[in-house]
C-alpha cells in the first residue's frame, strides 16, 4: 500500500517541478526542524491552480488538516477538499489567484515522512522520523513558495491543523502575509485537544502489528488501532445532534448504523493513510502553541501584520466559538486586526469542509480586492 | 486479581444473608434474561445502611454507574461513591431511611458477571456470559428487593447507567415506586452515546490479550485496552473547561499533565475492573431505551406511576440539559409527574459524583415527608 503511494509520488516528480496547474513534487536537499534535526532529500508534494502574477503576489496558500492532503481543487478524476471553493469564477477564483497547497511535512501524501524511504536504507524511516512541528510544516511550506516565486501571501487559510498553519504563517512571516484565516483552531491546542489526541495514539500503540513504529519493516500495519483512533476522531470532529438524526438508534444486519458508519470511516482512512504518519500529525498538534518559546502568546501576537479573520463553527467540540473569540480578543489586544467569523452548523468541527455556501460569504468579502 | 475478588465476595457469603447494615451476598439460583438465557446461582452483592421499616416502605435505592458497585456509603475503610449523602442525619438519613445498594447484573464487583465462574466449570464466563439489559439489571434487583423484604420504594436513584435503572424501576414496577431520580441519564440512548460506546469497545478488541473475551482462561488480560476505553470515558465525563483550568498545557517528565492523569485513571481502572463486564455493560447501555418492545417511549412513560426528578449538569457530552429537558417535557405530556432540577458544575457528567452540595439540595426535598 504504502509502495504504491511511494509509486504515485515518484511519477509526480517526474512532472515539471516549475510552477504550473495540478499536481507537483519538488525536493528540498535537506530541512532543519525546529528541534535540530536533518532531514535530507525531503519531498514535497503539491498543487498548484492558476497563474503566478508577474509581481508575484496573487497567491492564495492553503493548508490542509490532519487526515487532509495536497488535493485541494478537483481534478483528476477525484474532488478536492475545497473544490467546491476554487476554480475558475468561484469563491478563490483561479482566474485571478495562485491558489497552492503542499502536503505538510511528516505526512503520508507524497511529502517525506515517516512511511517515506529513509535516506541510504532499504527502509522506511518509521520510528526514526524526527518530530516535526506545525512550524516545521510551515518553513518547509515557504521553501516552496520561495521555489515557485512567491513574493507575498495575498492570504494563507486553513482548517483544523490547517488552520494551525495558516497562524503559524502570519508569525512567522509577517512581511510575507497579507491575510490568514483561522478555521476551527486555536492559538494554543488544549488540554482537551491533547487529550483526545492521547487516546487516538493509545489505540494505536495497543495494536500488537504497529511494533514501535517499524511495522512496515515486519510487513505489516496497526489496521485496528488506526480504525479505532480515526473513529474516535469523526466523533469528536461531528456532533450529537447530527449523529441523532442521521442515525439514531437504527440497527442494520444487528449492527448500529452509527457504529457501521464510523467503521466504515476508519476502513477508510486504513487504506489511504499511513499509521505513523497519524502519530506524528497528533504530536505536531499536541505542541502547537504559537507563543512557545516566543515569551508567550502576547508577544507571539505582536508579530503579526497579516489581517486575522477568526472562524468559528457551532459545537466544535475541540475549539468552541466561546474559545476563538476570546483568542480574537485577545489577539485585538496585542494590536492584531482581527475579527471572527461564524459557521452555523449541525456538523461540529467538519463544517470547514461541509459548509461551503457559508465559507463562500466570508472568502468573498476577504479575497475582494483591497 | 479476579481469584482475590471471588474471594473477597466468597467471604461475604459467609456473613448473614438477611437484612443489615453494611456489605452483603445473596444468590438468586436462576435468573432468565429479557433476551431468554438461563444464568444459575446467580451471586449478587449489596449494601444496606439503616433500619428496614415494619411495613416495609421506607427505601432508597441507589443504582450505580458503569464502574461503580454497591460500595454505595462510606465504610470498611473506603468512601462510598455517595458516602458524603449517606448516613446519620444526611440527606438521605439513614436514621430513617433503608438503603439498599446492589452491583449489578453483569458486573464485576461482587455479582455476577463475566468474569465469575461458570457453573460446573473451573473457567470464568468470559465471552459466554449471555447478553444482559437494563431491565434484567432491575429485575435481579427486584427479586433482591423482594427478598429483603421491601414493599415500597420510596424513592430510586441513580446516575448515568444508574439513572437508566432508575428509570427502568419506574417503567418495570409502577406501583413499587414512588420517585425516580434519573440523573445525567436518558430515556433511550443516544446515537452519540452508542459511538462513544462502540470506541470504547473497539479499543479492548484491538488489544491481542483479549481473546475473543476469553482471556482469563490464558491467564492474560487486555489491560492496555481497558486502559483506553478508561481514558476516552473520562474524557466525555468531563469538560475541556476544567481540563483547561487544571491542566492546560502543562508538562511534567516530558509528558503533559493531562495525559498523564488520564492514564493514571486508565491504570486505576485496570486493576479493579474486568475488561468482559465492561463491555457487558457497554452493550446493556447501548440497548437500553425504555420503549423497546413496549410499543415505544410514550406507552413506556405513560406505565410510570413514579414522580420523576431529571437532573441535567452543564456540558454533559453524551446528555445534554437540553435533551434531558425535553424528556422532561415528553414525560409531562405522556402524563408523567415529572420536573427537571439542574447542577451548575464545570465537571460535566461526573458530577453527580462530585457536586454533593447541590445534590443534597435536590435529594433533600425529594425525601422530605409526602
Amino acid at each position: 500500500m504504502f509502495e504504491e503511494a511511494g509509486d504515485v509520488f515518484r511519477s509526480q516528480l517526474d512532472k515539471t517541478s516549475r510552477p504550473g496547474a495540478g499536481a507537483s513534487g519538488w525536493v528540498l536537499p535537506q530541512f532543519e526542524t525546529e528541534f535540530g534535526a536533518t532531514i535530507r532529500d525531503v519531498e514535497m508534494a503539491y498543487e498548484t491552480h492558476g497563474v503566478l502574477s508577474l509581481s508575484g503576489d496573487n497567491v492564495v496558500w492553503l493548508c490542509h488538516a490532519l487526515t487532509g492532503d495536497a488535493h485541494v481543487a478537483d481534478g483528476d478524476g477525484r474532488p478536492g477538499w475545497w473544490g467546491a471553493l476554487i476554480g475558475s469564477g468561484k469563491a478563490i477564483d483561479t482566474d485571478r489567484f495562485f491558489v497552492v497547497s503542499a502536503n505538510v511535512l511528516g505526512g503520508c501524501s507524497g511529502t517525506t515522512g515517516p512511511a517515506s524511504a529513509a535516506p541510504g536504507g532499504e527502509w522506511a524511516y518509521g520510528s526514526t522520523f524526527p518530530e516535526v512541528t506545525i512550524r516545521d510544516m510551515v518553513a518547509a511550506q515557504k521553501v516552496l513558495a520561495d521555489h515557485l516565486g512567491v513574493r507575498r501571501i495575498l492570504a494563507v487559510m486553513g482548517g483544523s491543523m490547517g488552520g494551525m498553519q495558516a497562524l503559524e504563517w502570519a508569525v512567522m512571516y509577517p512581511e510575507l502575509v497579507g491575510k490568514a484565516v483561522v478555521i476551527a483552531a486555536d492559538p494554543q491546542f488544549s488540554a482537551m485537544g491533547i487529550a483526545y489526541n492521547d487516546v487516538m495514539r493509545q489505540a494505536i500503540l495497543t495494536d500488537s502489528h504497529y511494533h514501535g513504529g517499524d511495522y512496515l519493516r515486519y510487513g505489516e500495519f496497526p489496521e485496528q488501532g488506526l480504525r479505532v483512533a480515526r473513529m474516535l476522531g469523526m466523533i469528536s470532529y461531528r456532533t450529537a445532534t447530527l449523529f441523532q438524526e442521521r442515525f439514531g438508534r437504527e440497527v442494520l444486519d444487528g449492527e448500529f448504523q452509527i457504529n457501521r458508519y464510523l467503521r466504515y470511516q476508519g476502513d477508510k482512512l486504513v487504506r489511504r493513510f499511513d499509521a505513523q504518519s497519524y502519530l506524528a500529525l497528533l504530536r505536531a498538534m499536541d505542541t502547537h502553541d504559537i507563543g512557545r518559546d516566543r515569551d508567550g502568546l502576547a508577544s507571539a501576537f505582536a508579530r503579526i501584520r497579516a489581517e486575522l479573520v477568526w472562524v468559528g463553527i457551532d459545537d466544535d467540540l475541540l475549539y468552541s466559538p466561546a474559545t476563538l473569540r476570546q483568542a480574537v480578543e485577545f489577539a485585538t489586544s496585542c494590536g492584531v486586526n482581527a475579527r471572527y467569523e461564524h459557521i452555523a452548523s449541525v456538523f461540529g468541527h467538519d463544517a470547514f469542509l461541509i459548509e461551503f455556501e457559508q465559507l463562500r460569504h466570508i472568502l468573498q468579502v476577504i479575497l475582494q480586492m483591497p
